[in-house]
Parts: structure tokens; sequence; C-alpha cells
């Protein structure tokens, strides 16, 4: 998962308000250090003074500070306490575990627990795939990380990991009722994550891979596929490159052009930049560019870096050579997974016609959206304050969501390609424009449409171990 | 955790029941078949006939049969499905994992995951202890087991062990509010059971092992309890240990006897009767001898199995040798953790002065109750259907829900003898006897002064992390 921009704070100020100060004197005190109200709540009032919190929001820490230092100048006002909202939600950790019956009495402690429960054991060891009727199997995912690429932080260890596992959880229940539990690995060893995963898994129906460095993070996804009969999937690559794709596919319809006639730059070559390029393939795109820091990865040539080293046997069929330059001459497409600065307004003038620019780098992008916009057709980035934000969330809800239902042994490249038609279907052909190609993470059509896609995608290139509810014959 | 008794069945009857039939001729047939009627339920009414859902109690499979014959013999009557409620709250699963707060919305999802998350990451990434405020660690135990010694049924598999860890993380939860996730673990070597627990141990505040069999039990927890800096627990061990010491303290007040002068004899050398005579020694009772299928635990002997030779180091100070009839003769105390029929009448007639019997193996006793109460003062069962059952779901809410208030570091022997004492202190002395020397797994005390307890324990005894929320210098 990428981090998406810096955020602002959100702060809940408990003050001590004198009768000789009045509400108006804290309003223009915040409003002077150029906080914004968001709320106010009265906590309790006393003869000679009341105790009010105001929720406000600034852009920093240093903002905060100047907002507190220009309340506690005023006579009369004291600053009792500073809570930050986001701290506060985190508390005590997101999720928890909650029983879907309650154990009242003796008779229901006797059906969910001894003795009653042994019969179900009995079932399952006699067929170990009623697991998947008897069981949480059915509908949990775990969500997996070793902490050593979180957010744009890099290698903060697992403890540090699990507040985006957490937050991963709460919005595959929220969006797509997937039950996902956090499993933060304090191993960095791939050897040991893929045994420690296989080891985990019989009571899990997915493994979602998450925040996994480059290049362990293909390893380990391959070898856990392998070895597993549940389905594997490593959110930082297939996740943006699902949502990628259904921003391309949209994108396409405006400028009147066909996958099968793309020329498409990929800049950044670690886990994101290796899963577009598959998917774009996939969907039939017959040339991709990679660059690097180095420049252009050239066709057939031997790499020391192993991802490279795939990528040179698996692009570039004109075989060019030379920087980003020379890659973007012409070029229909570009996919930016990398970091800020690096596009520039005469990279977009070299462009073929409506250049179509994914920059995706964050928190900052390949280039500023102000700066490309009076060269580029669309423009899509990873942040949620422009248009056509590429966001994760649209994929791993539905993604699992159809998975589970098919009891799919695996999520393969039909059903990523069929999520990223379903999500691009979200967008309505009559609206449809250079601003909307992708839907907002809130279109609650989403995680419909893509947990039906997937589910029938499973269930047509045979990895589904159970017919999905709906009419699958009549597609 | 042990199998208590099998279980008789309820079933959910469907019955379409014509016009020319009547809800007397449904109640005979089941009461002739010897079911019993717990509730009826009307489910549509057609012009011609009624559909209804009849719950009736069975004793076994072979009983449901005849039930179901017993109605489909009468006219006007059709069985229309047969349910089990037992596998009904079975299906998807006993628990779910829930968000603590709603992502309403744009602002929401800012916080709980990117951008606003980082921040929070962050903090922990520069003080890792931080995740027991600021992540689900400070509440959350893994429940894990290898599926190997699960109730009564020996190895079935990791699969098939879910059904009993899902029921034992909802009586966490309900009992004491702990967020408890099962683990099953495809693997039965111990040293990738020590490796793949530490590997996913970041997230948890503690790790409760279950149904794991006997000897690795010992070294898998040994070695946890090495390796990590949370209270690793074998319940099957510590929990059954802990209750039955809570209920020979009140048992001893009703004979008057001490600690310290008993002779006790443990007949079943596993995981249950090792942790049973280590936590007696801790009490300061003077003598064990231990009983397996050999016979008496010889003093000083060394044996193959590693466990009877810890044993023999650590047990049987008089150095008697013989069988079981030797080893009782003159025991104030007998512990059964082995099979039926162990134990005679005999034996409980060469006991000492108002013999205490702790006969726990299951779903069958050491000594059928009716054969052994002409002749004990006390006896108590792992059984809900007597008195005294020593239940360890008396124990590890407590345990876990002190140790995590306490932020303890390890579940050591003063914690464990605290919550003996809490339990025991759970039946009022002026309502203790014979058939009552345990509180009911119901009874709302227990958990508040098992968890206070033990909290105050793990500070005392220097493994807390936080002061416990309670006075602990006015113990």
């Amino acid at each position: 998962m990428a981090i998406q921009q810096t955020s602002g704070l959100s702060l809940i100020l408990r003050l001590q308000i004198d009768n000789t100060a009045s509400f108006s004197d804290v309003a223009s005190a915040i409003g002077e250090a150029g906080g914004d109200i968001i709320a106010v709540d009265v906590i309790h009032v006393h003869k000679d003074h009341v105790v009010r919190d105001i929720t406000v929001n600034v852009h920093n820490e240093a903002h905060r500070e100047r907002v507190v230092e220009s309340l506690s100048k005023r006579n009369g006002i004291k600053v009792v306490n500073v809570s930050d909202r986001t701290f506060l939600v985190h508390l005590g950790g997101k999720i928890e575990i909650q029983a879907r019956t309650p154990v009242k009495n003796r008779d229901d402690l006797s059906r969910v627990y001894t003795p009653g429960v042994a019969r179900v054991c009995q079932a399952i060891a006699e067929d170990p795939s009623k697991a998947f009727q008897l069981t949480i199997k059915r509908n949990t995912v775990a969500v997996v990380s070793d902490g050593t690429a979180v957010l744009g932080l890099g290698d903060i260890g697992p403890e540090a990991a699990m507040p985006v596992m957490e937050g991963k959880a709460m919005l595959f229940k929220q969006f797509a009722d997937v039950d996902a539990f956090p499993i933060c690995l304090n191993t960095k060893d791939p050897d040991e994550i893929v045994r420690t995963v296989i080891a985990l898994s019989p009571g899990f129906g997915g493994i979602n891979l998450e925040d996994i460095s480059s290049p362990r993070c293909f390893e380990v996804e391959e070898r856990l596929k392998e070895a597993l009969d549940i389905p594997v999937f490593h959110d930082d690559q297939h996740g943006t490159a699902v949502v990628l794709l259904a921003g391309l596919i949209n994108a396409l319809k405006i400028v009147d052009k066909r996958m099968e006639d793309l020329r498409v730059v990929v800049c950044g070559i670690g886990a994101a930049g290796v899963a577009c390029t598959r998917i774009l393939k996939s969907a039939g795109v017959p040339t991709v560019i990679g660059v690097d820091r180095q420049g252009i990865i050239e066709a057939g040539k031997h790499y020391e870096n192993p991802v490279w080293d795939w990528y040179a046997q698996n692009s570039n069929p004109e075989k060019l050579t030379g920087t980003l330059d020379d890659a973007i001459r012409g070029a229909d497409v570009f996919i930016g997974v990398s970091g800020p600065g690096v596009l520039t307004v005469d990279h977009l003038k070299s462009m073929a016609r409506d250049p179509i620019v994914f920059a995706m780098a964050n928190p900052t992008p390949e280039i500023a959206p102000e700066d490309a916009e009076p060269y580029v057709r669309i423009l899509a980035t990873g942040r949620s304050d422009y248009p056509n934000q590429i966001n994760n969330v649209l994929c791993f809800p539905g993604m699992f969501r159809g998975a589970l239902d098919a009891r799919a042994r695996d999520i393969n490249e039909d059903m990523k390609l069929a999520a990223a038609d379903a999500i691009a279907s979200c967008v309505p052909e009559d609206q449809l424009n250079e601003q909307y190609i992708i839907p907002s993470v809130f279109n609650k059509q989403v995680v419909k449409a893509v947990s039906r896609a997937v589910a029938e995608a499973a269930y047509r290139s045979g990895v589904a171990r159970r017919v999905p509810k709906f009419d699958v014959s009549a597609e």
C-alpha cells in the first residue's frame, strides 16, 4: 500500500474559558493562527468558567503549536489538553473479535464449546473441506506483512506496521464483509516468511500480503501461491495494477485508442511497476518499456537485480536504450511508480497525441498536476485531492469477496483482468470524462461488481471450488 | 482442553402438517420415540397444511433416526428437513472481526488508513512499546494449536481443531472482553511451531497454547516463554492445574487439613498431570506420588519418556514403588487425569480420613460418581452434570485479562497461585460444602477476582509493565 499524501492534523483542544473571556475570543485566537474550527462541544459549565472541546484542523505539528500558543496568550483562556484525533482513534487498536452468537447459558456453552463442538470437529476431521462450512475459514483473510515497505516509511518493523494492517482489516469488513486479521511478522527472511504463512494458513480462506519490500515480495508470493490451495495476493503489486488497468480502460475510451496499439512507459521497476507491466501485457498491450534510475531496462541484458533481469526478458520489444527521454518519445501512456520530479513538461510534449499520465509516486507525484495539466489529456495520481485517484481500496475488498465466494484456490490473471473491467464499468459511459475515469472509493457498486466478476472469472478459469450463487451459465 | 461428556443432540425438525393431522399427533409421535420437545415455531400456514419448526432434544444419532421414523410413519406429517442446532451455530464460523469505529467518509478513511495512519506508524517505529497503546496488541491473544490433542479426539489436524479454538475465542470475549484469534498450525514439529509463533507474535499481547499433545507441549511452551516477552500459557496444563488447586483449597477447608500435611496421588502423568503436580508443590504440598500405566513413577529412576524422567526427579520423596494400590494407601487426595475405571472402591477405602477425589478423566471419570460417593468426603469431576466441575473456563479468561491489564511479560507461578486463590474465594465461606467447592462457570465474580489477583501478582513478582489501575500498595 502506498502513502497518498501528508495529512493535516485534526485536534481536539480542551479549553477552560473564564467568564471574562468569550467564545469569540477563542474563535479569533484560533482563526488568527490559521486553524479551522470543525466542531464545538460543551463539557461542563461552572459558575465562573466553561470547559469546551474545540475540534480544529491544522496543517502540521508546527501549526498546532502556533494555534495553542495563540490561545494561551489570551486572557481568560486556558488550554487544558490537546488531543490528536488520529491518535485517539487508534487507542487500543482499531478492530476487535466478536462472537457471532452469544453464550448465554450452559446449553449455548455446550453447543459452541465442549462437549457439543466435538461432533463438529469430527465432521471436519473426516472431511477437511468442511472447514469452509463450519469454521471462519469461509470468510477470513490473513493480512500479512513483515513491515519492510510500509507506506512511504520503509522498513519500520512489524509492530509499527500494525496500524496499517488493522486499517486494512477495517476496510475489508466495511466494504466487503470480509473478516481480515492482521499478522505482522518479526522476520524478513523469505524462507521464514513462507514457512510461517504456510504453517498458519489452515484457518484462513485467503492471504493478503502487504508492504513486503521488493524483490523479496516476488519470491514470497510465488512460493506461497505454489504451496497453498487458497488465494495469495500481494496487494502492493496487484491491487495497484488492477486499479491502474481499470483507469486505463476508461482512459482509452476517451482518447479512442486500443490496448493492442499502445506504447507504454513504466517508470520505477519495483513491485508495483512489475505488476503493472504484467497486467498490461495480459490486457494485450504490445509495447511496454521500463525505466529505472539507470535508464531504460534493456531487452535481453543481464541485471544483478533479479526483478530487472526478469524485466529485461519480458519488455522493450524494440530494444530501446537510453533514458526516460528516449523511452517516452511517442509513448501513449506514462505510468509512474517512482518518485517526485521524474517527469518534465518536455517529456509530455514528446509523447504521442492525447497523452495519458498515471503519476502515482507518493506522496509527491512524478510531476505536479498543475504543471502537467496543459500538456496531457488525462492525468491520474495516487492522491485523494486530485481527480482520478488510483487507490487499492477499489480492488482488494471485492477481489477477496469474490475469491472467497467462489472458494477459489488462487487469484489468477483472469480474475485480476475481470476485476479491472468491473471497476472500469462502475463509471457510467455517459459520465465518463477526463476528470472521471475511476470510481470513488465510496462507490458501493464497486465491491458488488468486482466480487461478482472475480467469482465468475474464478469459475471460468477452473479455480473455483463452489459455484457462485449467480447464474454463471447465463454469461 | 478436555472434553467433558458426550452431548445430547438438539434438532430442529421442519414438519409439514396436513390439516388431517394435528399438533398432538406430532407431539405423541415425538414423545413415543423418547424425544423432548423444547420449542415450537410456525413457519407458514397454508390452506391445507401448516409448516412448523420443532426443536427436539435426543440422546444421540440413532435416537434422532428413531424420532424421524416415528414422525414419518404418521399420516399427514411430512419431515421436510432435519437440522442439528450444534452444526447450525457453526455455519460460517463462530467469530468475526469488527471495526471499533466506522469508516463513514474520506475524513475517517484518512485517519484510520492512509495518509493519517503514517504518523501513528512512525510513533510506534520510534518506540515499539507504543504498540500496546496504539494497536490491538493491548487486548489480543493468539489461541494456537497444532490440532494434535483436541478434546478426547486426539490428533485430528488443524482444520478440525478450529471449532474448539473459535469457541475459546468466543469465551475469551464474552467472559473477559479479551480479543482472541484462533491460529491452527499445519505442522507438528516443535521447532517449527516455536519458530512460527515467534514470527507471528508482534501483534499479540499473549499466546494461549491449546490442545498440543504431550510431551511436545512442554518443550514448545518452555521455549516460547524463553523467547517472547509476552505471556505464554498452555491452557491444558495450567488451566486445569489452577482450577484443580482452587477446588483443593476449598476442599481442605471442609476437611480441615493443611497443604503442608498432604499426601497426594496424581494418576495420569501427561500435560495436565505434570502441571497439577507443579502447582501442588508450589502451593506447599510435600508429598506427590505419580502413577501411570506402568505403576508408580519411581523417584530417581531414568525413564525414556522425558516427562516421566522429569517427574522421577521431582516427586515421590518417600521413594514408593508398585502400583496405584500402593500409592493410594493413606493418601489424602486422588487427582485423576487418566481414564475410566482406574479407581476402585477398594482404593477409596484405603485412603486417609475424609478422602478428596478429583476424577477428571473425560468423558468418563476414573470412577463412576455414584460408586464413589459412599466412600469419599468430596468428589469433583470434569463433567457439568455432577457437582464440582473442574472447568478451565474458570481460569483462562481472567488469567489473560489480568496479564493483559498488567502488560505482563510472562504468566508465572505466582500468578497461577493467585488465580487459584481468587477462584476459590468466589465460593462464599458460609455456602461452602462438599457439593460446592468450585464456583459456576457463569459466576461473573470469577473473572473480576481472577484478573485482579493475577494483575496484582504480576506487579508484585516484577513481570508487569504497567501498574494496574487498582491500588496495589493497599494490599
